[in-house]
């Protein structure tokens, strides 16, 4: 029989944020009695494995493992080359050129290779985003007892997860930084807010929801417990905790002003994201139809995102965001665990 | 002294709603304990003041006068023009054409004219839409001993809305239903999800605030109160009360799966609203750049509307609603009031 939902001490779900935390944050909110994710998105069978290893090694609490489980498109030189002269200028401005052999994805989907190196850990649980990986793949995952967790943009796709087999929804308001984890649309319109989401889901499903978007600090997680979540996931709060990897520019842009507007931008991967707004995001329109398909877009911007950031500038940076960052907190990540609990 | 906010018995507003209510449904909600609005933004002076003794012959208690406040820009025959080409193939399929000689808005601004009607009414509470009327204006209004409320979308907007006097903030989640409130930017990315823009007003001010968008069932009212405010707004779930004049097509659009996609979008009045997703919408992209300016857009689509509805078709109809359409109740607004307070 499965513990009950969340498995920890505290209702506190970190969330997993691809390229600005490793393990240690993972531990850190594990230990603090919280759920500790690791995002697995961009990281190799290998460094995923040596992850797992520390995790284990360092902590005897549950943890989660986050996945992204999207179909792989087939590359498109041609619109690679479309994309490539859209961001020409830019590369101009610093006597650089779009490399026209570009195209490696650093965002792969979840595999039967990657299951090969997750299952002797046996994760506790195993959350996806963009849906659920194939039927065979997510019993492979069921089987080793994990708990299974998947966002839920819409009333929707919460249904279609809980058909599909998901053990925990993930209700994510369109207010959360980061990927939107919508997979049956690309239409942006489909997407709700928290307030108005997580009510919607709990009424449509059976199984636990997790309120994730914008929330970020006790009172808001007490309010979305009180509304059915059986847990909140919360990112942005924990990207100024000394255990974050969130870079020197990231850090100063969400202790600004300017972290008062974010948007959702598909211009740094091919999907929609929130981050805050800076010049490239403003400049192409924030949902750029010319967009490669995701993963792909993201192999020119990287490169304009190196070169700027040499120079001290986040123009080309994804600067992901929640829309409320006054959560943000310079404070050891069990501290804002323990604070966003109420305990 | 001013009595304490929100002055009425129950902490719920019912949201002012032009087009889809008159007197009967402020008139039910204050009866109730709650407090009922009245939206004056499509009302001639006289029908204000036949409103307005309607209102106080049926009820002593308070009551919500809500005016638009925009400023009134040059009519641009121009542009008015090139959007009735954009039109032209729709008109076309009722055998009519565009009317050059269109361009009457239907939407005037607060303005001292309608204040010398109001005037002898002292309304207890006044609300703005768009921002607030001029500083002589304001002063006039607020001399009545009325209670000046207006719409914050976000912080900025909140913190704007307090230092130029308003007496209460309506903190606008983007969840929201009708028109969106904004009034210092137009670009709808700076519009934010209600669990993450209330908290945020709330640590921003020092006036009440309430809080709107999305709320629809008790539990939400009360979440929505621990996290600091000291009422909610609802209207979409006052949409099917026999006190409601809503279509029967908006009705039973409101009753439909259709509800769960709203979507915001200028091309019924040239202003950002949020309704159910139909046919216009759709094929003109819902925030279309060639809409002609706030009121001036509702000329030609107010006639495409009466032509399509007559054929039983809501392909034109603005049918407004926020992002959660559970709480709508065929059931006498009193009662929707009640169960929405938790009493």
């Amino acid at each position: 029989m499965k513990a009950t939902f969340p498995l920890t001490e505290l209702p506190v779900i970190q969330a997993p944020m691809a390229g600005v935390q490793g393990s240690e944050l993972t531990i850190a909110v594990c230990q603090a009695g919280g759920l500790g994710s690791l995002p697995c998105g961009m990281l190799s069978a290998a460094q995923i494995s040596e992850a797992l290893q520390t995790i284990t090694a360092a902590t005897a609490k549950p943890y989660n493992l986050n996945f992204f489980c999207h179909r792989m498109p087939a590359f498109d030189a041609q619109r690679q080359a479309r994309w490539q002269g859209v961001l020409k200028g830019y590369f101009a401005q610093f006597g650089a050129e779009p490399d026209s052999s570009a195209g490696g994805a650093s965002r792969l989907p979840f595999s039967h290779e990657i299951a090969d190196v997750v299952e002797p850990f046996a994760p506790p649980v195993v959350s996806f985003h963009f849906g659920l990986p194939a039927p065979d793949l997510l019993q492979r995952v069921k089987g080793w007892g994990a708990l299974v967790m998947s966002s839920a943009t819409t009333v929707e796709e919460a249904r279609w997860l809980e058909a599909k087999g998901a053990d925990v929804l993930i209700a994510q308001g369109l207010e959360a930084g980061g990927h939107r984890g919508m997979f049956l649309s690309d239409d942006v319109t489909t997407q709700v807010g928290l307030a108005a989401l997580l009510p919607q889901i709990v009424k449509a499903v059976s199984v636990p929801v997790v309120a994730a978007g914008g929330i970020a600090d006790p009172l808001a997680v007490k309010a979305m417990r009180l509304c059915g979540a059986s847990a909140v996931q919360v990112g942005t709060a924990y990207l100024l905790c000394p255990e974050a990897t969130t870079s020197a520019l990231h850090r100063r842009a969400l202790s600004s002003e300017r972290a008062e507007h974010t948007a959702l931008t598909n211009v740094f991967s091919g999907r929609p994201a929130r981050g805050i707004v800076n010049r490239v995001m403003r400049e192409l329109h924030y949902l750029n139809p010319q967009v490669p398909d995701f993963p792909y877009a993201s192999a020119e911007i990287s490169r304009l995102r190196a070169l700027a950031e040499q120079g001290g500038s986040d123009d080309f940076s994804p600067l992901w965001c929640g829309q409320n960052a006054h959560g943000c907190r310079e404070a050891p990540a069990a501290q804002v665990t323990r604070w966003l609990a109420g305990v």
